[in-house]
């Protein structure tokens, strides 16, 4: 059996999601949610809305920022727009982002075909899995190259949950696999640029568009995925096989990772590691000196030593340290502001953090020492890769939420999400997101 | 400035377009129609069309088959089924298939925008010629490494032809440019599966979209074309400095090729050479032996010795050739069929033929040699790249059309196409294609 062929049955067959998978589901569709809400007024978000409703057609599934679209124009719309503000959750193994993608696509396609709450989790269970092993197939080459895993192995798990909603059988699921290997696509010197949010929108769409034709009876090359000159050997992947192991029994996608402040992911082990000394009693006017250390690839990233806007904020170790060990709410978009990066407290915090590398940490880890005008010195230390307990993720999810939809959209939208596995159909969620 | 808005300029501004220019543009969205006419019976026309029909909404556009759709969603339908029977333009210096990647584009959005005939022929002039010089700069070593011409360069050509129609600006239109070289995408490992013509559709559907999503507002990164990680340097682009050459003045456009035989372009040069001794006076009935000489490329594609269906018939140097000695018209699809490549005098002429390679040969020629029962050797020998005169190729592109779709369709089409210069809007070409 071709790649294709067995990512297929895993995609149609009967799946037994774990608690841990189930949990890890339901926080990234609150997350998904609440980024794409708080991300509606954003230039990409209303642009690609305004195109999609031009086209109008049937209103088959909601968008974010109101309105109503074809399930294709819908993936797009929202995937664009759940990723506008770069805050959604990301996956080190699949190295992108991978609730953009996949969620969108799946949401569409579950309104559309009226399909039950536990109907969308399933297809959301493997549509994630996927995406998450595609990329970890694809590895670390196709990253370095300049390819987008948001973008490509995003599109091959919006194909899987959009196909298993429209009921495809294992053999048309192989072939809209196929046939998304010849268009999923992503590149990352759109970062930095509206193509980047709409790289995930792409996915969420071309995944669409893929299991629709299939269910029409388009047949196409289930070997262009791996098989010769496929979508892998195309596009620099490292064709890891060990990313398949324990398909359909294990799951990857837990090992997701969540973003609890509104700027670069290579800042959020230092704010973690500061905010358990912050938790545990220290105040800003204690500080004498702060020492960051962080793995060198970062410095190239978000080392702005003393940056004088909101957005160099979000790529400033030194200002975003200041900023948590002042108590400012670093999970809030309008603090990252070109007042806030001059505020005098903060750039007298600010100068007293020193960043270091250290090629031994991990990009995920982080060690920060602050030393007291007492003299006493404070180490701490994070790994985003290890995952924090339900009930604490919980607690910061839900508090992100509060502080970017607000209190009354964020109880009802964890309402609904909670009550997705018994739902009948998907209609209070899709009223969330059009909300 | 960057390439993108090398190219953005060329595709806004005033062109002076020459009389060979404006002829292979006639003569180009002549064939076009017509193929795309005969295929729209294909089952991933009628696939496509489905999808796109169900999604409802403006009908801005006429579709292949009957019924409107938006622009981009006639884009992707009307580009499948220019492709689907294989039988368009190529074009050897982009190494594909120019037409049925821009001409979708443009003319949907023709519609939409209601635009004159001479406005579409403009933004044909760009997009055609954009999407050759975009194939050239690509390169063989982009072909080589498994993409796809067709799918890659022509969504450039798309984004140019369908920005012009919207009145884009220099601005603008490099915006789009870069953002759709985030998603030009299309691998050769589709080739022999729907996905080959799903591939010209896709790249037209995504110029419609990049340019939309650019007049909204969308702004990308100008650079990802050849910048770093640009989509040159991330798909074996062989970076070719001179496809730029004379941008705006000269064009490479009309060095296009066209179908006159339903079966692999390989064998097309075979059978020129042989119609030649055909109008000669050759009969086959004084055929004693034939010996063809191809390019050896071409043996492992289309050298099928003994094929006994339809679709063997046209990758069968032999059983082609036999075809054309004994006055079958290879031009009409119906002809290929699993009949008629058991017919014992078709078999018997078969097999007098015989295949060698020669690798001084380029692979738009072919010689061939035919000895008589009377013992007279007739060589003969053609180049596909050597253009035919104006009145030659009109003559066969008629005649072509009337095989394909009937006498008073190929007349009216005939008409509107040249016609369509002075026309204030392009109803009536939209009229043909929805009929």
């Amino acid at each position: 059996m071709g790649l294709a062929e067995i990512l297929a049955h895993f995609a149609v067959d009967r799946v037994a999601v774990s608690e841990k998978m189930a949990q890890a589901i339901r926080f990234s569709l609150f997350d998904w949610a609440t980024v794409g809400l708080a991300g509606r007024a954003e230039l990409v978000a209303r642009a690609s809305r305004a195109v999609v409703l031009a086209e109008g057609g049937a209103g088959q599934a909601a968008l974010f920022g109101g309105g109503r679209a074809p399930a294709r124009g819908a993936a797009l719309v929202n995937g664009a727009t759940s990723h506008a503000l770069d805050y959604d959750d990301t996956h080190f193994l699949h190295i992108g982002h991978p609730s953009v993608a996949v969620i969108p696509a799946a949401i569409a396609v579950a309104e559309r075909e009226d399909v039950s709450g536990a109907a969308l989790s399933d297809a959301l269970a493997v549509g994630l899995e996927l995406a998450c092993r595609m990329g970890d197939w694809l590895g670390r080459s196709h990253y370095e190259a300049g390819f987008h895993q948001t973008g490509t192995s995003g599109a091959f798990g919006a194909t899987a949950a959009a196909g298993r909603l429209m009921g495809l059988d294992a053999e048309q699921m192989a072939h809209a696999l196929g046939l998304v290997a010849t268009r999923a696509a992503g590149l990352k010197s759109q970062f930095g640029t509206m193509g980047k949010p709409l790289n995930a929108g792409f996915a969420a769409e071309v995944g669409v568009a893929s299991a629709d034709l299939a269910r029409h009876g388009v047949t196409s090359n289930p070997d262009a995925i791996a098989g010769g000159q496929g979508f892998g050997p195309t596009h620099a992947g490292a064709a890891r096989e060990s990313a398949w192991a324990g398909l359909g029994q294990d799951w990857a996608f837990p090992g997701v990772s969540y973003k609890f402040h509104a700027c670069c992911h290579g800042l959020h082990a230092m704010l973690e590691a500061l905010r358990s000394l912050r938790e545990a009693g220290l105040k800003a006017a204690d500080v004498e000196a702060v020492t960051v250390v962080t793995n060198p690839r970062w410095l190239a990233v978000c080392n702005q030593p003393a940056p004088t806007t909101g957005l160099g904020a979000k790529f400033s170790y030194r200002l975003t340290a200041a900023m948590m060990l002042a108590g400012v709410d670093t999970a809030a978009l309008e603090n990252y502001s070109a007042e806030l990066a001059v505020r005098p407290d903060l750039v007298a915090l600010r100068d007293r953090v020193m960043v270091e590398a250290d090629s031994g940490l991990t990009d995920t880890q982080a060690r920060v020492e602050v030393t007291t005008i007492q003299g006493v010195r404070l180490p701490a230390w994070h790994d985003l890769a290890a995952l924090a307990d339900a009930a604490t993720l919980e607690e910061r999810l839900r508090e992100k939420s509060h502080t970017l939809i607000g209190p009354q959209a964020e109880e009802a939208l964890w309402h609904d999400v909670a009550a997705l596995g018994a739902a009948s159909n998907i209609d209070m969620l899709a009223a969330r997101i059009g909300g």
